[in-house]
């Protein structure tokens, strides 16, 4: 038979590259226990179900030039955070990782063994979390990689912690200082731009945005102990993420600029480059420490069972009635509007 | 506070896109009785399970210039189509679709009345397949828009239909033509590339590539009977599937070619255009029926439980011993190896 419609055939087919990527890179034996019926390979993966427990669903995708560029993120640091940015949004319900679905378009320049780069982060933070790798797709893209990730998780029916519980009356917490991942990228991609920069970007900085660490412990805390009334991870600001509580949970966020965490790191580097942090602090993103409310009668036993388990808790402000809106107390008393503008990487202004 | 890494803020933040083209699409009343506990809104949905089913997880995503072009593809077809494609895996493996995530990049050219007919295709496949549309994310992309959906779907609890169930002595059967959708394409290419179109492209071909239509019924009748030992939906070709089917099975396929069913326009088409149909009806893909094998004792049965259902059912060739293969039989007796190559959309050759 002949084939009119000719073209080049591709040195592996779809299902060739992914097995290249993925083949042998978690046991049968981890499927098996992770309820696994049937991973990568067919037409869907099979799971089955756990008696008691809801699913949590999340799809988070990364775009070259949108979310990251080569000079600031390796192909194995992209895998990496691809998994971990949606670990974080299943912490952010209190709820377990479980099985992921990884869909990568591929242009020319991302050749095999870079690809295999970009799987050994999938698969590093895959095993960090105890995330099964269950499937999803290849396709080639004309310019540009995206790398999709659906991530599957549970959590206890009826439980989840949601964005709309924030009451009036309640703190406010983070579980971290945020501003870092920002902090990070933003001396990249100073240093790659400037023959001027004068001192180096703190490695703590870099390795926030580049390996960011999902707060899977704190948010199942939150859930076990009953005390996350409402929680956001601070995947797009501190700003982004307070608005999103308020309008959800009609409430007014009332944060303390002399309370917001601030890393000695993003303090040197923001004070030697004539910065002001709070910019980092309040708008920069991917830092996925946890935002939330919580009720005052459980604001000393989550100090005490936080430091035990090693796991930073600031409280940052309060909730009060009043239209949905965010706001900032400086340290001079006076109260300033917190826009609701989100994080973007690379910004043309 | 002052904004030092400023940039023009986007006239709608990512929520307020994604409320724009979702909200008021399904009822509350919809998702309760589909088993939405959350939909669109939180850091993850969150869905009820179902005692004595399996979940199914399938993901597919379609890139702007790899599986579509805006000459061949409107807006509204490109969203119907990208769930379509989902419907069909979790059809392939006997199942019922439940749940779909939708991740869009979205680039420059593409603006928001152009992705809301995106949306509208979306949402009547769903509506169409009693899908629930419960989550996902929207970014930008620089150039191109990449659309990837994530499906969950049920099956009952160890009965979902693999690809690796074919063994010796079966029948392979196909529920509807195949090539029409290749053929589509290649006629709106044609038209839209060269003055020297003769003949317009049969209406039922563009059809076929636009609006494909997933073999739910037909995958769930396969399940419930019993019939279906081996099973995939012609997404990459016929050829492409039952290599795919002989693989993982460890079996030989022989196709018979005078058996394969060619619909009247796509021959029409063929002749008049000089081409040969088998290269559509072969290696032609996303026409979404489903290619399978079935013991030669339900041959009788499913024939006329087809004809009574009204889906199409054409025995087109049977399973042997022999090394993994796919062999196709001539209308004269000879027999010739089928390449393994796949759908490629728009070939460079």
């Amino acid at each position: 038979m002949t084939t009119k419609r000719g073209n080049a055939v591709p040195p592996l087919d779809e299902f060739g590259r992914i097995r290249a990527w993925t083949e042998g890179r978690q046991s049968q034996e981890f499927f098996d226990r992770a309820g696994v019926t049937l991973g990568i390979g067919d037409d869907a993966a099979v799971v089955t179900d756990s008696p008691g427990q809801e699913w949590l669903l999340a799809m988070d995708t990364m775009v070259e030039e949108v979310h990251f560029r080569n000079e600031t993120m390796g192909a194995e640091d992209i895998g990496y955070k691809a998994l971990a940015a949606n670990v974080s949004d299943i912490a952010a319900m209190g709820g377990f990782p479980k099985f992921a679905l990884v869909s990568v378009c591929v242009p020319p320049s991302w050749d095999a063994a870079r690809m295999k780069r970009l799987y050994d982060g999938i698969y590093a933070c895959a095993e960090r979390y105890g995330v099964a790798v269950i499937g999803g797709d290849t396709t080639s893209a004309p310019t540009h990689l995206v790398v999709a990730v659906t991530l599957i998780g549970t959590v206890e029916a009826g439980r989840a912690i949601r964005r709309d519980g924030a009451k009036a009356g309640q703190f406010v917490f983070l579980t971290g200082p945020t501003g870092l991942s920002a902090g990070g990228l933003h001396g990249m991609l100073r240093n790659g731009h400037s023959e001027k920069s004068s001192l180096p970007t703190p490695s703590r900085l870099i390795q926030a945005h580049q390996r960011p660490i999902p707060s899977v412990k704190a948010g199942r805390l939150l859930l076990e102990q009953g005390w996350g009334a409402s929680l956001n991870d601070v995947s797009d600001g501190v700003a982004s993420e307070a608005w999103e509580i308020a309008e959800a949970s009609g409430v007014r966020l009332r944060l303390k600029e002399t309370q917001l965490p601030l890393s000695g790191e993003l303090a040197a580097y923001s004070r030697d480059n004539g910065l002001d942090p709070l910019d980092f602090v309040l708008y920069g993103g991917e830092d996925y420490v946890l935002l939330g409310t919580a009720d005052r009668e459980y604001e000393q036993a989550m100090k005490e069972r936080f430091r035990s388990e090693g796991i930073p808790l600031f409280i940052i402000g309060e909730v009060e009635e009043g239209l949905p809106g965010v706001f900032a107390e400086t340290a001079a008393g006076a109260t300033k509007p917190v826009s609701k503008r989100g994080y973007n990487h690379f910004p043309k202004g």
